[in-house]
């Protein structure tokens, strides 16, 4: 077993699974990430404009499934979990690709971000540029 | 906080912290990804060809650390980890993009993972495509 530190929430005008977006690219509202301010240092290089991806823990997900059906459609056949985006699934990660558009201090706004308000936040990582570039 | 749970374990000639490639696009090498058989069912609709994102657990990594020198260079100022790809971060989570060229049983075979041999594994999600694709 490995143990997570939770960095910070979520706060987004989504409180209810099911009228959750399915991707982020499907209406994903602005969404403000507020870290600890512990972390500031870790932040302190993220500006504006950038992309980057933010993991989250998806903690209302269920981690005892291992099969789904795709985009919870029941017509569409039963879908091994690792070929899907569900977010039930045993590690229930949140892979979110976003674009900064607001900072104060350890408060990030960020564009496109479909997590549920009060998700917890794992990290941030930038989106890879060419070899080298970071 | 959180607990995650191992789902299985890399196996790479990659022994040494001193001679990985910092990314997988500088010289990854095949690894096997061997998961819990148990875990048959999660994986059953993966294929070889499939390009898939790994996740990992970067065992080795400093959790402590708030900034670094990028890829360990340092003539390069000091840069919140939040901003780099470095493992030293407060939850190490490895994202690697890879490309599956065997499978069998529950042990696969990917190409172009940068991880260390025994690096547990975390999760496994497709590279998107367009919305409504999975």
């Amino acid at each position: 077993m490995v143990e997570l530190r939770i960095l910070g929430r979520v706060e987004s005008p989504l409180v209810d699974l099911t009228c959750a977006p399915l991707q982020g690219d499907e209406g994903g509202l602005n969404a403000v990430l507020r870290f600890d301010p512990a972390l500031g240092d870790a932040l302190r290089d993220l500006a504006v404009g950038d992309e980057v991806i933010v993991l989250t823990w998806l903690d209302r997900a269920r981690r005892d499934v291992l099969v789904v059906h795709p985009r919870n459609d029941p017509s569409r056949r039963e879908t091994g979990v690792f070929s899907t985006r569900s977010s039930d699934r045993p590690n229930p990660i949140g892979l979110h690709r976003v674009r900064i558009v607001a900072i104060e201090a350890t408060a990030i706004t960020v564009a496109g971000l479909e997590a549920l308000d009060n998700t917890p936040i794992l990290d941030v990582k930038p989106v890879l540029g060419p070899v080298g570039d970071r």
